[in-house]
């Protein structure tokens, strides 16, 4: 398995703290060194022992890393990725843990220079809470990565990120760029912007005396957990998988109307139906 | 505190059971009678011992019983209570758990003969498991029960359940049976609705080769899980509430839309205040 002698992770936060416990329990790691926008979260991931140094910028960062992580906001990359391009050494492999792909994979591809090698990848995992202290190299067992090859992808790069997931404890999948952000926009990106719009609805009752959301159960609350997310992050997820997700959000509209039109007939049997199909069908996730 | 000689509970399940292990541990109550549709439900509850006694039928089953507790779903009250109306004994006091209030309660009235006393009830309590194998005395400690009294209701049959109902630790509230409908439309009702309609979208992507829904990470689990809900039950709750829950639907669908125009334009700013307002709602909540 590689063995990267120099490593720079980009964003130490959750996610990128995790890979980086990752790549030193398995002994994947020499160095790591650590990068981002806050000072405070990088001396944290060095007290912590998640990463071996702390990076002065971006650009000087990257400078002979054999393997670079983007694991800052998804937003961010293209800016970061403008800023370290021309630092990259010649062989590196560059990697993402971003969940957009589609265009954005372009873009990266296109700013880099000849000999270094991306790799897009997203891991799906996480958890409520986030922060470095929340890293562990437990993290992504058992998840699902998916891998977004293109044309110009280097097989040797691939396998060696693919090598890194795995050991990880990851399954991973290799999927198309474009592929990748539809299937998310369905299960990931319109079921967030629900979520926040639900509790927009919620909270935006102008009840006087009464405050609706006050009286939320369970229910209530796991329906919502994922409007606690940030929205920094997920303005930015919207904005870059723009199409796709406006798609989703009219057939989410589309379903939620006939619900509305079966209601407002008092059709039972109709009613009754839907409601089976999506019961079964959930029940069937686990 | 009022001990109750005969009890009947009718429809013993997660809640209605557990509400017969709370009776049976404080002392609340002489003989639990249960009755219900399934026969195997109610030997299954007596061999667990949360019930004493099989009920023969609702109607014998209900004679001599100071306190019958309605548990089955709410969809077979109204039949229920006309069955049962003319065996009540007087004095006795009549109370349900049903997630729908308002219209339901006034019918009840109307067919409970003098002397019987009908105290409305709503604890919000329940788990993703149900039946009444997982039922426990525990289940509503700290969880919020709803009395929805009328002007006809007998204060001291509303003091006599609102005891039972804080022996089992939970924290009683009463409430207009009106405001209790729109209340529940906006926190339960109409986001069971759009979690069942979320999961039929994604159900629906007719997409080939790649089936979307197998790539559900946590978030859409979190995010559907009362998806997987009764859809008999959700079909009467529907339909009992139902211009409460399109009134809400509609304010749904039209921050849902709010989102996709603000999407559409590309307008970051707006998306981003509209996002974070909801993160910092949903993050109050715990």
């Amino acid at each position: 398995m590689t063995h990267f002698n120099k490593v720079t992770i980009i964003g130490v936060g959750l996610i990128g703290g995790s890979l980086a416990r990752v790549l030193k329990d398995k002994g994947l790691a020499g160095e790591i060194t650590g990068t981002g926008r806050s000072r405070e979260t990088l001396e944290l991931a060095l007290r912590l022992g998640v990463i071996d140094r702390l990076g002065q910028g971006f650009a000087r960062s990257v400078e002979n890393a054999e393997l670079v992580v983007l694991a800052s906001p998804v937003g961010s990359f293209e800016t970061v990725v403008r800023e370290i391009a021309s630092h990259l050494k010649k062989g590196a492999v560059l990697t993402d843990v971003g969940s957009v792909k589609g265009e954005l994979v372009q873009k990266i591809e296109a700013l880099l220079p000849d000999g270094v090698h991306y790799v897009p990848g997203h891991p799906i995992a996480g958890k409520e809470k986030f922060g470095v202290v929340e890293a562990t190299a437990s993290l992504f067992s058992g998840a699902k990565c998916i891998l977004t090859p293109t044309k110009k992808t280097d097989p040797q790069a691939l396998a060696a990120v693919r090598a890194v997931w795995e050991a990880a404890g990851a399954k991973v999948l290799v999927m198309d760029p474009d592929l990748h952000d539809k299937i998310f926009s369905a299960v990931s990106h319109m079921p967030h912007v629900a979520a926040f719009a639900m509790v927009s609805a919620v909270a935006e009752l102008n009840t006087g005396t009464e405050d609706y959301i006050n009286f939320s159960g369970a229910g209530f609350k796991d329906f919502t957990r994922i409007a606690g997310s940030s929205p920094e992050i997920w303005r930015d997820i919207c904005l870059m998988n723009r199409d796709n997700i406006v798609e989703m959000l009219d057939r989410y509209l589309f379903s939620l109307s006939r619900f509305k039109r079966e209601l407002l007939a008092g059709d039972g049997k109709k009613l009754e139906k839907h409601l089976k199909l999506a019961s079964d069908v959930r029940r069937g996730l686990g």
